[in-house]
């Protein structure tokens, strides 16, 4: 019955960049590319199980990600505390972990409005080489629960101490968006453009019938705040009564974030880092009257104590590859429940070994309090042999060994083709370049905008 | 390789309380009685694994104890997450649980300082009936973790992502003692009456030549302060530059806290519970220029707000019983790492399964700042085949199955025929009536005492 113990050490671990299509989301920063860079991780024992992670595929994040890869060999899948300070060791001198045209240094003392611009890094939170290294370790650490429950027949909910819930809800995720992308690049897809209130509810009506969501995010900060106001209030008469939220990533001034709060008190669920930094966003908490929630202001544990004293968040939206990977999840959980601030997650462009991973872990905290962001049904590509698939606006938690996904290796070589062939263009996520196909004097606005 | 989830079932849990010899050792409550309840709870899977717990024994968390075995019958020991909610469930209208003469209820908004009385309950802090729940389900806990263990061939340690070292440090643990109990009763030993500097330097030296601890905890709150004073005085002049620590469990004033600080700031490594409650913590922390600890100001993650935002304490004393076990201790390291506060840990009259069970979690937190405490070294009975042995101060961590530990039956069954045997008189600790055979007239003094 018992698994030797050498069967879980690890033996080879595989690094596969790959391109994902993407359609022509827009945001603050631009607009998506066509393609967005991942990082598939497989995570093979000495006992023959292979567990899979996914993480940001950015040009950044490879190189610490080999050198994590190549120190990870001849480790047990269960050894997992230690490896923070093994990311620290092996990475903390790796070039690309401290490039500062890709990693910017950030004030510590209260000072994050100093970062005035919001690029795609921004839409991450505040970087730091430490926030890369964890991006990083959070795929290792969630294809080496894979492997071990794969090695021992435990779905990874049970490797973290079993799930509270059968099922986890997700929420719609709702861009502005153009039909096509600049020139008629990328993967074409029939969803057509959205780019008033009249788009917005016709892409929630599909989302809401293909997927059965029935609570809605707009990702806004695209246009000025009466604009988006208008697409919200359209969304609450189309579906009265259901969860709305708007996220413009920061772009708004503490006097827009509470006249945005204040016309759509009667509609937010939450209000999404409406302006940039703990210090706006808890001078906007002070008075606003709906809960402000965050991916941006909150996204490490150094960043918790300034932030739950001031108020400034009462909703932190989790994402594991930010925080580390599941467990860290889980005690940021714990972080939560102890200072009563709520709990949800967040999601962007990711495939479907992260939708899997964010599922286990969101089935293990009993304190999950909002329906989960999900960018999944954007993507139309995968490496699964089988696609996650929404039911009544939830995903169903089995008890399949590990993450319970199985790799199509035509696909992640097709997709990886695509990453080899790229001449740089998409190697890292860029969406002010991508935009600038479009409007050649494109630049990321700095925030506030408005 | 894989074991088939269905061992991992709960088909039968054990409870046997017992009571275990306690030397004569005082403290502000009165003395320990010569036999201390504990509870040993055995929970067997179906494919055959046996895993060890060990709780209070006291008779109010026997009920609460019995509902709980009983619900776990056919769920898996994997199945964690779920355990809080089903302890609330069952055990929610226990009448041991509620009963108002062991549990008592406090107000919730910084009135701690309203719960006047130490006794054998304050001594682990201020009690709720979700505490009681807490430390009913840590024994639970554990024994499900020992079972996994055993049933996948993975320690404990392995269970909770890995050690981070491969020996915990103790601490040697002093008290004030009298030679015999009150009439002589109890199990003899050979250690003679500590009353004195002498007695505790003398008691320090036969703790440091017999097991290798090089820091140092008296158990204050006995005498006058300066009689403790010149007690930890004399351990600095015996043992200089070696970590020392002072904790009258909460009998002292403010003032007289930060007077014993003051005079002792030069050799204390930190002051633990000077002061009762969270709002005298607070007012010594904010002067007192050595740090201190707590076990009963932070006893419970409700409590952890209120005193991290006062800056009350600057050293958790974790104890897996009370913060509801080994994972629940994790979330615990991972709130101090988060806000700064150093984390060790609290150990009182307890058994080898219990001391196991310290060992595995601490090995496990990357941020395990000082020795932790030990009450072990003085239980010379215990329920295992061969006793946990201190090295150099240290437990080595291995990686034998579970928590490395075995039962011994027929000690077992002799501590339980102890317990069978006792007309009631221990059956609940209480080290005041225990006082009482020597002074008829004590009676649990009041805080601040001094």
């Amino acid at each position: 019955m018992a698994a030797a113990p050498e069967d879980l050490t690890v033996a080879e671990v595989r690094l596969t960049p790959v391109l994902v299509a993407d359609p022509p989301l827009l945001n603050i920063q631009g607009v998506h590319q066509p393609y967005t860079p991942r990082l598939i991780i497989e995570v093979v024992t000495a006992g023959g199980a292979t567990g899979l992670g996914e993480t940001y595929g950015d040009t950044e994040y490879l190189g610490p990600a080999r050198l994590l890869a190549d120190a990870l060999v001849g480790r047990r899948v269960t050894d997992l505390n230690g490896l923070p300070a093994l990311a620290d060791r092996v990475c903390g001198d790796s070039p690309d972990a401290t490039d500062a045209g890709t990693v910017h240094a950030v004030a510590t003392s209260g000072t994050v409005d100093a970062v005035a611009t919001v690029d795609a890094a921004g839409l991450r939170g505040a970087r730091t080489a430490g926030k890369l290294r964890r991006s990083v370790l959070s795929g290792f650490e969630v294809a080496c629960l894979d492997a071990w429950g794969r090695a021992t027949g435990l779905p990874v909910h049970a490797l973290l101490g079993g799930r509270v819930r059968d099922r986890v809800e997700y929420s719609a995720y709702l861009f502005y968006r153009w039909a096509a992308h600049p020139g008629d690049r990328g993967e074409p897809d029939d969803w057509g453009a959205a780019l008033d209130p009249a788009g917005i509810v016709a892409q929630a009506r599909r989302f809401a019938d293909r997927h059965g969501f029935t609570s809605f995010k707009l990702k806004g900060g695209v246009f000025p705040p009466d604009r988006e106001i208008a697409a919200i209030r359209a969304l609450a008469a189309a579906f009265p009564g259901q969860p709305l939220r708007l996220d413009p990533n920061g772009a708004w001034t503490v006097e827009t974030s509470l006249r945005v709060a204040d016309e759509l008190r009667d509609v937010l669920e939450y209000l999404e880092d409406p302006a940039s930094g703990t210090d706006r966003m808890a001078r906007v908490a002070a008075r606003a009257p709906v809960p402000l929630a965050t991916n941006m202001c909150v996204t490490a544990f150094e960043e918790i104590p300034e932030a739950f004293a001031r108020g400034a968040v009462q909703v932190v939206l989790s994402d594991h590859h930010y925080w580390g990977g599941l467990r860290s999840t889980r005690e940021l959980a714990a972080l939560c429940r102890t200072f009563g601030v709520g709990l949800s997650m967040h999601s962007n462009t990711h495939l479907g070994i992260s939708l899997a991973a964010m599922t286990q872990v969101a089935a293990t905290v009993p304190n999950l309090d909002f329906a989960c962001d999900t960018h999944y049904p954007w993507q139309t590509e995968d490496v699964l042999t089988e696609r996650l698939t929404f039911r009544d606006g939830h995903l169903d938690v089995g008890d399949a060994p590990g993450l319970g996904v199985t790799l199509d290796r035509d696909r992640l070589a097709a997709l990886h083709r695509r990453w080899l062939a790229d001449d740089g263009t998409h190697r890292s996520r860029d969406d002010a370049a991508a935009m600038r196909r479009a409007d050649p004097g494109w630049t990321a606005p700095a925030v506030p905008r408005w």
